[in-house]
């Protein structure tokens, strides 16, 4: 597979973001977030969004333009209009606001009404745990894909969470989970793959399991809540995804996902954000606590394996293992993904950068 | 089986609470919670904990006498000290300082350390729901029976978390999940049954998945976390597992489950629990949210069944209905822990008044 250095990479998106009319300062910001992701191995929100976000600008649901404001805010809260744009420039400076304020509070929360696609939850909540606080992000998705349990009618998207500690290491723990069982990428993959779909990750139109890979993609059909069957306690999953709306979007005043007018709306998507953050610094000596996580982490790590050569992981792992090695080695993107951006970048004229 | 009206239940509670040592306020604050997971159907976590409690305080791990202290404070925090008393008290009123510290600064969080068990999580986010607010609970567990994804050693308890939100009509959303596929009492259940458990309840002492429903209680096996299996993604039930015990435990400053000090402290099980209090009105008109959070859990409502006799719920749907008919019917009790209840009572000379 081509690899590109990470630096080509996240240059590569910059420029084409900026020849879609967004400026230099947001369109770095957009790269470095999506950059990160590809960097970690989460390629299902790196580059391939940016295909993703070519279409939708064309079709005139994002705005390149966008000037994200503040609407109101307390010492302890901000609640911010996105104006409509991508979501990363804005979840940033959301995310910053917020630690800005812990510092001073020990706590607080950034909400965002009116924006698009923001890519990894993880990065942002990151962002809180490198300045030695908890991160919690949630977001609204765009995609109604999940039915709840015992329905046989989408209502819900991926709709995840990120959760992200200290620790005295360098890396943190880092939680970022759709609340569904299986993403749609993973389902993808086990198409390409000329696999069936394990029990579990998806229903057919009228609710039945299915081990069809395109199921839900093109019959139909639904991905299951994290739990996967009601037997398997779906409803938790389910229970999940609706916590995450209404934080993201009830808190916000976004569109709900479950509201007639979801992507309807004339300025954009109308997708709404949740940062919080909050200070350990508040209940006990802050090294005190990374130690504790660490300690956690470690003894984790320690589990006693099913198989030897599997070791249990903490959440995060694979992610620093993948980012160290991409940065060595690049950051490998497929054949088909490449042409596409290729694609974009030559009806944009933007000089190409991945090889 | 035999059913005592509500009052009767909650009475009997705390007259045998009193009967122990503990004062008469804390006895009814007690009393209250237990009372109301059974009233609501959660019988796992009302009269049954009873008996456990009552083994565990002839053991010497439980203070009756118990002075929870404030350690420190600040206008958005309190971190308590529970003294090794059952943590129902200590527990209303760390979620009541943080209403009413959310009432003045939009949000907070009480952390409680060197605590026992406080009862079903729900008990208290609900308590901030119906005062508007969201409520945000989690709690550190005594007994260790999940293995994390891919080991096979017990490392985590249930470790369950609650979400409330305040609607528009009386009942709130109420999510109260533990984080693994199943609780022990509904496996115990399956046993009683003369069942077999579902695939991704329990796995072996080596980790394969099994079906005895004895396995995890008597054989050495582990409960599994929500997922199930590796490839039902139950790295992120464990994933949760873990949050909850950085809030609940690595906050706190409580004994974490994985130290070798877990349930070995001279002052008793040193339990940690966290309670977060949002104002919504820090964000939006509180009755457009409270608006929004109806019409997203009436829509849910409304999904189109797989089987119209098995219409889709909303978290919190069962126990309005459980509660519904056990303030009329009374609360049923099974003859098993009946007999064990009874038994307490007379040891101690409390009057029976459980039929």
């Amino acid at each position: 597979m081509p690899a590109a250095p990470y630096a080509a990479h996240r240059k590569q998106i910059a420029t084409i973001l900026m020849s879609l009319g967004m400026n230099q300062d947001f369109a770095d910001q957009t790269a470095e977030v999506l950059a990160w992701a590809d960097l970690h191995g989460i390629d299902s929100h790196g580059l391939s969004c940016l295909a993703v976000y070519y279409d939708r600008w064309k079709k005139g649901r994002v705005n390149m333009d966008a000037k994200p404001w503040v609407v109101q805010e307390s010492p302890v809260s901000t609640l911010f209009n996105g104006d409509g744009g991508l979501g990363h420039p804005v979840s940033i400076r959301a995310m910053r606001v917020a630690i800005e304020k812990a510092q001073k509070t020990g706590m607080a929360i950034s909400s965002v009404r009116n924006s698009v696609h923001f890519g990894a939850c993880g990065f942002y909540a990151k962002m809180a745990a490198d300045q030695g606080f908890l991160g919690i992000v949630t977001t609204t998705t765009s995609n109604k894909q999940v039915a709840p349990t015992r329905g046989k009618q989408a209502q819900f998207g991926t709709d995840p969470i990120a959760f992200c500690a200290p620790c005295l290491e360098k890396q943190p723990f880092l939680l970022d989970m759709a609340t569904t069982t299986a993403a749609s990428g993973k389902i993808r993959n086990k198409h390409h793959e000329g696999l069936k779909l394990p029990q579990g990750w998806a229903t057919t139109k009228d609710g039945e399991p299915s081990d069809d890979p395109l199921v839900a993609a093109e019959k139909g059909g639904f991905l299951t809540s994290l739990g996967g069957t009601e037997e398997g306690s779906s409803y938790k999953g389910y229970g999940l995804a609706a916590m995450v709306n209404i934080l993201s979007a009830c808190l916000s005043g976004s569109t709900l996902i479950t509201s007639p007018m979801h992507m309807k709306q004339p300025f954009g998507q109308d997708i709404g954000h949740f940062f919080m953050v909050i200070d350990p610094g508040l209940f006990r000596d802050p090294v005190e606590f990374r130690t504790d996580v660490s300690s956690l982490c470690n003894t984790l790590r320690e589990t006693t394996p099913i198989d030897p050569k599997r070791p249990v992981l903490v959440a995060g792992d694979p992610e620093w293992k993948a980012a160290e090695q991409r940065l060595a080695d690049g950051i490998p993107v497929g054949e088909g993904l490449l042409a596409k951006v290729r694609k974009i970048a030559e009806e944009n004229n933007v000089p190409w950068l991945l090889g």
